[in-house]
């Protein structure tokens, strides 16, 4: 059995603020081995003071981003750009986020999720005694697929995937290439319960204490595809852009 | 609270098997109104007889095929192809699965997920009494992270978007773009409870009653987005090519 719920009680988050201390008062005693808290990157955001003055969204977009991956006109003239950030994530507007915040403000991602995930695994397991994994999630659109599902972009004390490429099916044929990243799914999972538009940052999944291990497991930074493994490293539309201008480059009448 | 569960006791699937029927005694009268069953898609195609004889997988893939997206050669020699196939799903091998099937045959995605998913949902509500909602799974890979989550490709009776666009966020802002892909979450949420080896093919979500609804809901197709509105609609290597071919096409004295 899988249980999910959402914790009540976090209050508004400003910077500073002791995140180990309101998850563990918000949890009230109800934390046992082996359970996942999913923190929402907005709140790490917040108490690690990642709010910015916002005069222009637009250019904080830009310079969080390290490689534009594709964009694209909106209806309302508008731009969305996908991109990758430092943390080597895909997402759209990486990740500057201007909903929840105060008016004239957006909120950066958390500098390094996977260290502000091992610093609340660490505190909660110290503070409450209880072997606790955190996930640190954020909203992230998907190519081919319309919306948004919660994924795991920090992680600490648990293991993001499990690996059963070694495993057998019950044929007993090799699995050689599934892996599921369960830290994502258990960040869907705990979406399920936070919601988006209520105040509930923080929530709890238990069922899954198999997963849930040593401190020096591999983070979130372990889901991200390397780059020279990636078939979608650009959009469509740019990549053909680039070959269209090495091709008509190649010739001295090209244009 | 979300709960998730395996049923024990489904039964190995053959051809023209009452899944109904099958889940429903697996159920044992465990079912309530507001409850989602996530059905994996392979005891879907299994009962649907979609297993066919595979002398040769990749003429399986071949024909499942409907687009090639993406190729790249594998370090063993073979090939990986994304492809979207006929539902317009875009996976890996257009799921084609020959983990978990008798040796020397694979099975074939079901041909109409989405009524599969009607069919299960209706026969259910009937049978049992109880409004359910349905979800046809399969495992899929993303672009840009390593691993796999389940997803939706198939449902029925329930909401599989929560959509946010009209609404406002705490400090009243629109949230203009936040369209979870609620199907999609609770597919990988169940995911963590079924597993991959075992045999527990069907899995109970209980907590989200209010997605569930009229089995004239908009099923998994809504899900696949458009190809007019797909920025990675190729693999970047097809899309450069593409491009590089155009433009030395441009001039007579180009190759």
């Amino acid at each position: 059995m899988l249980q999910a719920w959402a914790l009540e009680g976090i209050p508004e988050i400003t910077a500073g603020a002791d995140l180990v201390s309101l998850i563990a008062d918000a949890a009230a005693g109800a934390l046992a081995d082996g359970d996942i808290l999913v923190v929402t990157s907005k709140i790490v955001s917040k108490a690690e003071g990642r709010t910015v003055a916002a005069d222009d969204r637009e250019d904080a977009i830009t310079a969080e981003t390290v490689r534009v991956v594709a964009s694209r006109q909106t209806p309302n003239g508008g731009t969305t750009r996908i991109v990758q950030n430092r943390l080597g994530i895909v997402s759209a507007a990486a990740g500057v986020d201007a909903s929840n915040t105060p008016h004239g403000t957006v909120l950066l991602l958390p500098m390094d999720p996977d260290a502000s995930a091992r610093a609340l695994a660490t505190g909660l397991r110290s503070l409450l005694g209880v072997e606790v994994g955190v996930i640190v999630s954020d909203t992230l659109g998907r190519a081919w697929r319309e919306g948004q599902t919660d994924s795991a972009i920090g992680a600490a004390g648990l293991h993001v995937f499990e690996d059963l490429r070694g495993g057998t099916d019950a044929e007993g044929r090799a699995l050689v290439v599934t892996m599921p990243c369960v830290a994502d799914e258990i960040a869907a999972a705990a979406d399920l319960v936070k919601g988006k538009t209520s105040r509930r940052p923080v929530a709890v999944v238990r069922g899954r204490a198999d997963l849930v291990g040593s401190l020096d497991l591999p983070g979130a930074r372990s889901i991200v595809r390397p780059l020279e493994r990636d078939m979608f490293r650009l959009g469509a539309d740019e990549a053909y852009a680039e070959g269209f201008a090495a091709g008509t480059a190649l010739s001295p009448s090209g244009p």
